[in-house]
């Protein structure tokens, strides 16, 4: 795992009528405060990239659909490394990217996908960079 | 409306690649803390009746499908007052229910509906009192 990345396992919980799924605690690993809840659609195919977050801790939850998120990590002292993750309701997981990583995604199922991100902070586009999806090299269809 | 309900209308903003849908931040009216957020799934003409919670504010909103929301306020000086409120994607706003107010819901999407709570505690069954459907008189089908 890239450092300071967590993938925490989030229980789904059986109850008639529909089930409880859970996103996030105060006190669960990862919390940094809470600044804005907001959710991303993600239509079959599409890939969202490239972002990195100055100051943002995402926590990033997908109650549908499927996604598949790729870090890049080159913050000084690091390897340039590259993490695939896919998160599902299947792999039902609760993925906390910290600050100054590149962050990708690609939606992985034919009715759309879902993502509610639990932030630290508000946005703000001053705190946010982007590229290009060509300026970090990936093949997005592996 | 029942005293400190609230009813916010949110923002979508149209995204290549899938829509960015609000649900909360900080400075939100109906915000008081962050304890807790989990999903609800709520299957078709399923009800979910009745809660109360004794400290926790919910801030409910419906990013998938449509839910019916009755809620019933019997609190002291109050007038034993009913409220149906129904949000959906189309209708897509949050809906903050203070404490000692009951609760219940119905799924009105055939696909199923799905609902985010962000509440201002955890989960705790101590606070939570639970009223079984007919104990507190409500036409559903209407």
């Amino acid at each position: 795992m890239i450092n300071d990345v967590l993938l925490t396992p989030l229980d789904i919980i059986e109850t008639l009528g529909g089930n409880i799924m859970h996103a996030m605690k105060e006190i669960d690993a990862g919390f940094y405060g809470f600044g804005e809840a907001y959710f991303s659609e993600v239509n079959f195919n599409s890939i969202k990239a490239w972002k990195r977050h100055k100051e943002m801790t995402l926590n990033l939850v997908v109650p549908v659909g499927k996604i598949k998120f790729v870090l890049f990590d080159n913050r000084e002292g690091s390897n340039n490394q590259f993490q695939e993750i896919t998160i599902s309701r299947d792999n039902y997981c609760r993925l906390t990217v910290p600050p100054m990583v590149w962050v990708g995604f690609k939606g992985l199922s034919k009715n759309g996908s879902l993502l509610l991100n639990i932030a630290n902070i508000g946005h703000d586009p001053l705190e946010v960079d982007k590229k290009n999806i060509k300026e970090i090299e990936f093949n997005w269809n592996s």
